[in-house]
């Protein structure tokens, strides 16, 4: 997606040969026309799947989510990863290691709000180790529930997640994926 | 608003006399067609304050927001909760106490994304006692923008958070107001 490309290389900032920080468009600024143009791209990518709900997971994903949902006109779910005391039904639940965070976390999704056979299209912001979106599956597959497709706005092609996940047959479809850091310039594929 | 108050009695689930859990369509599920009629209501009231950004935090104000910055076609930031080691810059922050989760978080938003003199839309799922909102409020402060309005989902009206905010001068517009929570029966203002 050129468009996503171009913010990337514009506002991206570059930390070493692994991060690029998007913060000022895509997970704590949102540029809100853009994620619209994201929206309508996994909307023509997925369209034919006949997707029932979209599931994220807080909290960056839940804005693209919620704009892509739009275009599907469908509901969306998002896992937690805090408790509160209202919590005080059933979850599905999956541990969930963050490299950002450098934590573990338990993500939670009530099991009122995915039904069997229904059609899931799982939405985040990045895929890199995978950790997080296989952590979704789990939930989606608990619930005896279709994962239909994965849509991710940034792959980093020189991590694990999106070759395994293709390996086992999911239709991930990247915005744009990100073959290489280096010497503060980055190549997409 | 009809269709919110419709959507509490239907689909809300009162517990004791001070929580109405909203869980199935409003902070865990997602309704994103309700999302949308919310968000045109906010426009409606706010359309002529020269909206050039919202705030929120996270997670469940997220979308609201992002529904919400559609129709006035301006850009989305998010209070951030926790940190991550990609955060490596200067951040407005607030301590604020959350009564559901029973702790207080340190909100943070990044110096870039808050412009002196920029008119700036708080969002938010719930107002009671206005912890969060007051910690945005207060963020906005400190960056010497305006915050020109508050918008709310649901206001728990028996709980003092909207009424100082309005004594305080505060255009604050909650799509509903709760008035009292009695032997499973919700008093709508």
């Amino acid at each position: 997606m050129e468009q996503l490309k171009n913010k990337i290389n514009e506002d991206g900032h570059i930390i070493g040969d692994s991060i690029v920080k998007v913060d000022s468009f895509l997970n704590h600024q949102l540029d809100i026309q853009l994620f619209e143009a994201m929206g309508q791209e996994f909307y023509q990518h997925f369209v034919h799947k006949k997707v029932d709900k979209i599931v994220t997971c807080e909290a960056s994903g839940i804005a693209i989510a919620a704009i892509t949902a739009h275009f599907f006109g469908c509901n969306v779910v998002f896992a937690k990863k805090e408790v509160s005391h209202t919590m005080t039904n059933d979850y599905y639940t999956a541990p969930v290691y963050s490299y950002t965070k450098q934590k573990e976390s338990i993500f939670r999704i009530d099991r009122r709000f995915i039904q069997p056979d229904e059609n899931i299209l799982i939405i985040d912001d990045f895929l890199a180790n995978g950790e997080a979106t296989s952590g979704l599956i789990s939930i989606v597959t608990q619930a005896q529930a279709n994962v239909v497709g994965i849509g991710i706005a940034i792959e980093k092609g020189f991590q694990p997640g999106g070759r395994s996940l293709r390996e086992k047959g999911y239709d991930v479809k990247s915005l744009v994926i990100i073959d290489q850091i280096k010497e503060n310039q980055i190549n997409f594929r």
